[in-house]
């Protein structure tokens, strides 16, 4: 499998030269949080038949694996920081690649119906007439809840499991930017899990203290969730920023907010392959 | 594979009379929406060298199929309506298998730490020394979306995503019982499933136009989401009771709000696969 950016893409433009035969067919799969075991049985199928990918920065080595040696890999971006295109490019890629015949797997991290921007993508392929199916994978927050040991709901503790991201329509928010609504997530009873929110993290504890949230409300941050290089740090929303800085915390990562962490330190005792990194 | 419940639990409980050998290894494995290729590459493989199996009934036929022809499978409920043993009955039973030394695999449709009752589980496991690993599923909100065409989340509709259920903590709630965060499930930009609501549709969407969610918002019922009897119907928080109604939509089904939902009536178009049962 070859990963190298430009001379690919000039390569797949070169193919848009001919004639117009009938639209490929693209493929949204969901590469899941990064354990290629955690792919669907479907996707992992996909990705073993692909000959033409274009794949997401946050779509792990495992997973990448995968593919045939002589498959095309086209990485199109986009991690938290650098997008290798815009969002719209990789659109507009998929759809000439397309249009010109060529089936194609369009691989993300996670489910790409839950913040992936597949959506998005699935909309322009309807839109340019261009056959599509979807395959749906396993969100990060369900990678990182069953490998941390943090139940997403319980019934004594959280009835509504809530998902959001730290950064909304812009790409590059300011921190006072951030435009989440507080009240819904400062509630009791539920479970937050706050996609992309690490460079935001101290400002969501904030906030969230700000309108009404216990500080000691259980809170943790779970950075390469299920991969080898997966750690958990906990702690509650007052002390959880402090601890994120201490470990020094970089995206990809989640935080999960709510009574249900603090379950973390019963269930991590029964399964050993849980790191304990932080104490909590 | 067996399924069949009594001689099989009084089986498995005169296994129970012998000395205490080391407690077994107990691997709660999330079965995804219903269709056996939605499995995680772990999952289909824990199933395929399982030996004993305490299963619900909200696991697919399909997904069944995959375990081997000597495994005991001990049905022990519970679908909306029935259950066949009560959740601590479950327990019970799930914890004096393991302490008697079985090694056996505790399957839950969907994912069980999203409302699989999955912590309560794993809990009780680790309360009790059990040994367990966890394996995500795909929840069924997740397989609705991929497989009628209905985004999540959407840059431009919905920022935030909620999970919660038609009930709650009783298990045979009364609907004037329903006891949501009406305020919070009503507010705009977002998308709200519901899980084991059908009973409850029309309070649902009878409460979420009283506290303000406009009766135009589009909303849909998935009825066996990725199985072949699959069927979406489609209409508004103001429609949606009666053409439930029309449809006798039953069980299992989830309910999605928001206007995610409006997006279907393109992404249906391409992908032939999707039903068109209701007019949007």
């Amino acid at each position: 499998m070859n990963v190298f950016n430009e001379a690919l893409l000039m390569n797949a433009q070169h193919h848009m030269a001919g004639a117009h035969p009938p639209p490929g067919h693209v493929t949204l799969v969901g590469a899941g949080p990064g354990d290629a075991e955690l792919l669907t049985v479907k996707a992992a199928r996909a990705l073993q038949s692909a000959s033409l990918v274009l794949v997401d920065q946050l779509v792990s080595p495992e997973v990448l694996a995968l593919l045939p040696a002589h498959a095309e890999c086209i990485a199109v971006g986009k991690s938290a920081s650098r997008h290798t295109l815009s969002q719209e490019e990789i659109i507009q890629l998929m759809l000439r690649l397309a249009r010109r015949g060529r089936s194609l797997l369009r691989l993300k991290g996670g489910d790409g119906y839950i913040f992936g921007r597949g959506g998005e993508e699935a909309q322009a392929l309807a839109e340019a007439g261009i056959p599509f199916s979807v395959i749906p994978g396993l969100s990060a927050a369900q990678g990182a809840a069953a490998s941390v040991g943090i139940p997403l709901t319980h019934r004594d503790h959280a009835g509504t499991l809530i998902f959001t991201t730290g950064h909304l329509r812009d790409e590059h928010p300011k921190n006072g930017q951030l435009d989440l609504d507080w009240p819904t997530l400062a509630r009791p009873r539920q479970t937050v899990v706050v996609y992309m929110g690490v460079g935001t993290l101290a400002l969501i504890c904030e906030r969230l203290m700000d309108h009404g949230l216990p500080a000691g409300t259980p809170a943790a941050v779970v950075e390469n969730a299920t991969r080898v290089n997966e750690r958990c740090i906990a702690g509650t929303v007052a002390s959880l920023p402090a601890l994120a800085l201490v470990h020094g915390v970089q995206a990809p990562a989640l935080i999960i907010i709510g009574e249900v962490v603090a379950l973390r330190a019963v269930l991590a005792q029964a399964q050993p392959a849980v790191l304990n990194l932080a104490a909590h």
